[in-house]
């Protein structure tokens, strides 16, 4: 039986995904090198390649092309099988929502991101909140359309953009598990960790010698820049295309350890889009597998192995020779207590690993709240402080420590945030997975030595692209669905053994 | 009566702009910053935008609308009108070409380009001849089918598409005026001049110390740093958007003039992108006029402007202090002297104001040669070599200072070079008229003072878009068309005076 149908669709999603390349390219620029005077023209260009993207997936011709295929599926391969499956699933969403309204999100997006850039170091939170109603409202609007088609509530309907098959139900269980564990755990971190008295070696770091560092430690896990690029910004992220990853940064002078940490996280979500299957490249079913399992990268290079002593073995003569550093500070020892400090924080992206589920948390109720018109934009800066008062015991002195901190309620990325924890999980589980499967892995870290780690992630994860669905690919890889008690032994090994 | 079809077309080449917009930060993008890893994708966004855009503009619906403006024409007022005229040029070129070619010449510019980068310092032609003749066949295919709907020759048709109206046959005769006269006026030049003795600074000069003079005296001209940016590139260019101006140059520790004074001639390029009406951004008649008009602005900027004594003068301490330099050498006599050096060399970019033509006319006889069938790209070198000989009296010793040293064929830019002399006629004349209204533009300039010359340029030529063709522009704002006895006026009083 021919596949005519299924065949045409392939067409249409390779040019599909050259769009999303396209805005890849386009959103690193604007956040790395684009004046500001560009903004307003970015907007536009931001704005009218999501609206030809929006009008090209919902065209008559593709959802008669899906259903085409389907009546073809008995000749469709798994593998076809799977991309008509991710193809649906786009169209799905995309179908969802008015074109008018694709467009107004993103312009409102995109001014209201500009608008964060100066408001949060002048911890303004007034200058951006109404561009951050408009916003709201906007993604409200989106969300309702979204779950009367995939018959979801709306907060889930937007998780369902990140995380496909995602629900809040599981995740409010996974989180109440969490909830009830940490605090006591943490109190217990802190009282015996004490006296480890770690402190970071002195500065002032130049950027350049730290970015030398970071490129350095890039090369040993295994980055290609033959196919990708460190630079800085703002806010740092992973972005480009699968073909040309490029990751960025921030400098502090006078402290390299956080950015130095950022940069091998984010070469976590960078070994992810290397290793999709290059063959794949142009089809949904090529794509990463959701931001749970993109953040199980992250964190499973950053907490999982380059936090873990034996890297920091490797990784300390380094760092001392990169700043000409003298004296104990500099000593593995030493740079390992530094890497496992715990406590509490005002700033998400700082947060050790304990206490990070807690700006999670925080971080899903209030938006879940504010979806569910529980909780107003201009209550948004009280609701958090009180939040992290609960949860952490500390209260933002302002809210540029607060509510303005991060880059996705301003950007539109709605739904995004619990992905973080859920990743933390399973990087932890597919860790485990992958040290009982290859035990030579953790003292091949303390050789520099990535190989055997990629080479178990590339087989098992990285290599599958989105042919199985999460839950699939986890029990394919670890032999159970995710589950808390693998995190949670995990943090006692690491903190209290 | 209701504009309603012209109102329609409005719509749709705003977003044909902010394609073209994309294009150009996609392109910039590919020149400074990709990792070659990404050049395979690369080629790939670019093809499938200008085929998206190739789409978009030949839809049916596109030349019903056309139609249908024509017979709305007694109600356009002039600046509607000259818009639909250009709308009209616009679909013309592209209803010609099928998208397939389109499709093709995209891939085969994209291979080749990037070939050319590794083949240009190896002075490797062979590796990248077999790219070449594919690009030659498919520019050759595009020429045929736009000639056809033109009314053209191959040549003149793709003259047409940089150069709205040109035709080789008013090149032919001003090529060949320039060609009698130039000769023996650049015999005069050296001999009268062969004991000025100037000689550039002695280096090296550090490549951040030469950006932060070039940032300077970019300020002084009047780029505006909150609408564009300065970086590196291998071909120097003017590029990105007109709300985004993104310049490149390529630096020599060994000599600071060369760099510099290309990075003035790009700021020329950039005035007068940043100079269109902001308020026609998205329209055809908003765009620059052409490219020997564009090409006038860099000129008059580079070679009216910054290289007369008055600049210089202005000038020469900036330079003296960015580098610390001692002694005559960086007197504005001799850097004057350094700037207006005459003599034959290999290469076009290189090359002073009265060689330079003979650059031009050689590569304007190759290229109209290959285009119309009578030179084959395996006779390239042989016949450059030759040319170069017979007009300057000079034979390059590799292909590197030879046929590989432009990137415009491999890039197909195909009908392109004769715009550049084009350009510096044009120069001239505007020049000399601005002058004549604006007595104080040459003293100004000695002040660093661009402001009178910008002023004149912005309601005369920049503002005007494309508003006019380019020999009404010319009449209105010089008194008559183009006319090469301004040029020849201009070297005589510079290098004979």
């Amino acid at each position: 039986m021919a596949v005519e149908a299924y065949t045409r669709l392939e067409r249409i999603f390779a040019r599909l995904n050259v769009l999303d390349d396209v805005l890849g390219v386009l959103h690193w620029d604007m956040s790395t090198m684009m004046p500001e005077g560009g903004a307003e023209a970015r907007a536009e260009q931001l704005a009218t390649l999501r609206s030809l993207h929006h009008d090209m997936l919902t065209a008559s011709q593709v959802v008669e092309l899906l259903d085409g295929a389907e009546a073809e599926r008995s000749a469709l391969n798994a593998w076809q099988a799977a991309n008509l499956r991710e193809m649906r699933r786009d169209w799905v969403h995309a179908a969802a929502v008015p074109g008018d309204l694709v467009d107004a999100l993103s312009r409102a997006v995109s001014t209201c991101e500009m608008a964060w850039r100066a408001a949060r170091p002048a911890s303004d939170f007034k200058a951006v909140r109404p561009l951050l109603e408009e916003v709201l409202r906007l993604v409200r609007e989106t969300a309702q359309a979204k779950a009367a088609k995939l018959g979801t509530g709306a907060y889930d309907a937007l998780l369902d953009q990140y995380e496909p098959g995602g629900r809040s139900a599981a995740i409010d269980h996974v989180f109440s598990d969490l909830e009830s564990f940490l605090p006591t755990f943490l109190q217990e971190v802190v009282e015996r960790r004490r006296d480890t008295g770690a402190q970071p070696p002195a500065g002032p770091f130049p950027v350049e010698r730290q970015r030398a560092l970071a490129v350095r430690l890039m090369e040993v896990l295994g980055f290609d820049f033959r196919h990708g690029r460190l630079d800085t910004s703002f806010h740092p992220f992973c972005g480009g295309t699968a073909d040309d990853v490029r990751i960025t940064t921030r400098y502090d002078e006078a402290d390299f350890t956080s950015s130095l940490m950022g940069v091998l996280h984010e070469t976590g979500h960078a070994l992810y889009d290397f290793g999709l299957p290059a063959e794949w490249r142009r089809q949904p079913v090529g794509r990463a597998r959701g931001m749970s399992l993109h953040e199980s990268q992250s964190l499973l290079f950053e907490m999982q192995a380059c936090r873990s002593r034996e890297f920091l073995e490797f990784a300390a003569p380094l760092m001392r020779a990169a700043f000409d550093g003298e004296g104990a500070a500099w000593d593995a020892d030493n740079l390992h207590g530094v890497y496992t400090r715990v406590g509490p924080g005002f700033i998400r992206v700082d947060a050790d690993e304990v206490t990070y589920p807690a700006h999670v948390i925080l971080r899903y109720r209030l938006e879940k709240a504010m979806i569910e018109g529980d909780l107003q934009v201009a209550d948004l800066p009280g609701a958090w402080n009180e939040g992290m008062g609960r949860l952490l015991g500390i209260t933002p002195p302002d809210d540029r420590r607060g509510c303005l901190q991060d880059i996705h309620w301003y950007d539109g990325a709605w739904g995004y945030f619990p992905t973080y924890t859920l990743g933390a999980m399973t990087a932890a589980q597919l860790f485990d997975a992958a040290c009982r499967a290859e035990p030579g892995i953790p003292p091949a870290l303390g050789r520099g030595d990535f190989a055997p780690l990629l080479g178990w992630l590339r087989v098992h994860v990285h290599g599958k692209g989105s042919l199985l669905e999460v839950d699939e690919l986890l029990i394919e890889a670890t032999g159970r669905p995710l589950d808390a008690a693998v995190f949670k032994e995990h943090l006692r090994r690491r903190y209290l053994a």
